[in-house]
């Protein structure tokens, strides 16, 4: 794989100069025609490779070429406090670029796994499984839209040892090597077969490893120019997104029979044994949120539901017995300018709180299965690779010690109408009834059948969906503090 | 996952007997249609799920409802000796249903990771690195046209035990329950949490896992019948098969610098220094073919070079040395009709090595990204995704202890030539040229280009490419022995 990177590649002063200005405005241009195309999309650039290649030459490179104000730079650095405390993606997660924009990533992602196993802290499979990961999310940026470059700029053993030592001899440059850099030297050998499992992994047909043979300089920032152009231009020419092949189609169960329809709604609470309840569960839930595990762990709540199924008032009956400071809630409307320019998912990695807070959704990321599916908000495709992608995520969250409670509050379609015709009629309750609610109504049976596959494919191990009779409020509140308690004490 | 597979689905005898003549008489129409489709596909049908679920009795009803002539049934059976030789997923290639016919097969490639994972033997990392290994093989079985179902027949642990415990009361069905059964029955959480995972992780949008809960027969039949049909026919109604993306370009070196440019071809070798080494290294290779080592190996060698390198004669000089039971020789010509119905690497795999012998391939897979690329027999989005699959198919080969040796013969366009007028002009050796020849010669560059792709995207670390300046024929065959007896005695 670095066969073709150990030739010796350069370019001489004379050929660099004269191609140099062309493929400056070229990718100008491009950059231009990015940030005005009908249908942006986000450019990520990954610039991996061995120590003392010059990553972080190449990336001012760019920076220096094209317009910085499309650009967003990320060195590699420690993660923040803020960063460890959730799951490994999400301070990647932050620094994607929107749709029009570049990112221009030091390693990223690829650091990681390549490093850890260098070294020898992680084996075989554990790398492949990181690397999987990564693949798939990967996959995920694609299918949103992104375009991603990603190159792995090499060195022979020798010309590693050459370049440190030119390094250290220049007092302007001696600070870029560190004695880590020496002992990665050491273990060239390492992190030669680390990187190869990496890129042999992850060079898929829509995001293929480019290696760059790293001892001219000259050579590197005009194969990186080169190639960024080429990319993004046969991206921009392209007429329109070719038609996704026809989706796999569903079959709900031949019985008729479904996990909402087998729900027994008639569980009733009288108002007494409700309060008597209530008391102490929400006591039981204040004392729980002040235990070291609660500390030591992120909290997310998700709340789904037809309209009128009561998730306000189940979410309040939480939120009276903990400290504010605690707890966030998450109403999910449409999604803002800076949203729709990102990955679907994107407003939900965002707001994902840190150890000993809790994150409460009112609706969540379960919208690409529900109300995007049913109204045609997106396609097929989109709502349809969804499924894998929200369990890709929740899985990412349990990984990383977030506990994820999802709750389905259930009602019957002649309670909905009840509640609906109670609201219209009392005046402090109107504001919550819109033409929308009604429209919404309308489609009920598309809806259960979205719900009914939602509640499939989603309910992992790591997440199960709760799924709360919610008839008769009283029980149905009682029964998401029951489930959170439980959940709280067993963590 | 398995929620609604508990639910205690049952179809009552009276609708099944109303349904069941229209659900068989479609099933045979769509099996017909099938195998009279301009574009026959091959289709495959995994029965997966929990001990005592009703599998083998589902493989049979779906033989019983179809024309069997055109279903090929595998069960769960141990490898056999020839199996355990080569390449886990070897026994699973050899029962691949060609275009146009069906494959049923009891559990197959997802057996091995969830009793492993269940029974405790590996962990969660090397079960996700399997199932990955499994997500890829059957992306690429889907490039390569298949339409694969994957039903995971659930039984909720009560039911499980119900189950056994009827089989077992009745004296012709007692021999289906094995102590094994209880065992398995007594870490039924291990079983359903392993299960859970595989789901999940290759629960992909072209081939998703349809879970089916077991306690009622006729619920599994029907479902599993209804699901088959609606898959077929959707595949087979529709026109075509839609336009995959454009590929991504591939940027050459931009110096002009490649692998095969930089190789030093002036080497010579005088015919009494070649036939003196040439004695000692056929001595040597021979002694290597009877280690306990190389019975304990398979081995794979794989001959690429542009016509008249001297692939035949390198060849005749291992073969020379060596007992005529180890080796085979596999030309690689225009695939036959049964190869061309299978996917591509279909033809390779067969021919796998057992241990203690050699393979010898003269020509290769690496057809697909040369003269299928060059002369545009496949579509450049097949001869893309060919990358990754060689390398896969290669790294599985190297996992299950076969050594790879490849073998790039490179001459001068100038030397061709010479060795064309030589064959035409030497009344014996006119055989070997064609007008073929002469076309494929005026295709050099491109021919180039692919070449320099190959080598760089398909030397790995466990399986590199040995090129070999075959200017002078004395001088490459020597090259050619002393790499294989080098990798040999490495083993």
């Amino acid at each position: 794989m670095f066969e073709a990177a150990e030739l010796g590649h350069t370019i001489d002063k004379g050929q660099y100069d004269q191609e140099l200005p062309g493929l400056r405005e070229a990718l100008l241009d491009a950059q231009f025609d990015l940030a005005s195309a009908q249908r942006p999309f986000p450019v990520i650039i990954i610039i991996a490779g061995m120590d003392g290649a010059g990553k972080s030459a190449t990336v001012n490179t760019l920076n220096e070429w094209m317009d910085p104000r499309h650009i967003e730079t990320h060195g590699l650095t420690e993660p923040s406090e803020e960063e460890q405390e959730r799951p490994h993606m999400w301070r990647f997660w932050r620094q994607l670029p929107p749709a029009g924009k570049m990112g221009i990533f030091d390693s990223c992602w690829y650091n990681w796994p390549i490093m850890e196993r260098a070294a020898g802290r992680i084996k075989g499979a554990r790398m492949d499984q990181s690397l999987e990961r990564v693949a798939r999310f990967e996959k995920m940026l694609i299918d949103e839209g992104a375009l991603i470059l990603k190159f792995w700029l090499h060195l022979s053993k020798a010309n590693q040892k050459k370049r440190l030592k030119k390094l250290e001899s220049d007092p302007l440059t001696r600070w870029r090597v560190s004695p880590q850099d020496w002992k990665h030297y050491a273990k060239y050998e390492h992190y030669r077969d680390a990187a190869q499992r990496a890129l042999a992994n992850t060079s898929t047909g829509e995001a293929p490893w480019t290696v760059v043979e790293a001892t001219d300089s000259r050579y590197v920032r005009l194969t990186v120019g080169t190639v960024l152009l080429e990319r993004l231009r046969n991206r921009l020419d392209q007429p329109a997104p070719p038609a996704p092949p026809a989706p796999v189609p569903y079959t709900a169960s031949v019985d008729g029979r479904t996990l909402l329809g087998a729900l027994d709604l008639s569980q009733r609470l009288a108002k007494p044994d409700y309060e008597r309840e209530l008391g102490q569960l929400q006591g039981r839930l204040n004392q729980l949120t002040r235990t070291k595990a609660f500390q030591k762990h992120n909290v997310v709540l998700v709340f789904e539901g037809v309209d009128a199924a009561g998730k306000g008032g189940g979410i309040r009956r939480i939120t009276q017995a903990i400290d504010a400071r605690t707890y966030n809630i998450f109403p999910t409307a449409a999604p803002t300018e800076e949203e729709r320019s990102q990955p679907y998912l994107w407003r939900f990695w965002r707001n994902l709180p840190r150890q000993g807070r809790m994150a409460i959704f009112d609706r969540s990321w379960y919208g690409r299965v529900l109300v995007e599916r049913v109204e045609g908000f997106c396609a097929e495709a989109d709502w349809r690779r969804a499924y894998g992608e929200i369990n890709d995520f929740e899985e990412q969250m349990a990984r990383s010690g977030t506990l994820v409670v999802k709750f389905w509050l259930a009602i019957s379609r002649e309670e909905q109408l009840r509640r609906f015709e109670e609201r219209q009629n009392t005046r402090f309750k109107r504001f919550k009834i819109t033409p929308e609610d009604w429209r919404n109504r309308d489609k009920w049976d598309l809806y259960e059948a979205a719900i009914g596959e939602m509640l499939e494919r989603t309910s992992t191990a790591t997440a199960p969906w709760t799924l709360v009779p919610s008839e008769d409020k009283h029980s149905g509140r009682i029964r998401i503090l029951q489930t959170l308690c439980q959940r709280l004490e067993a963590l």
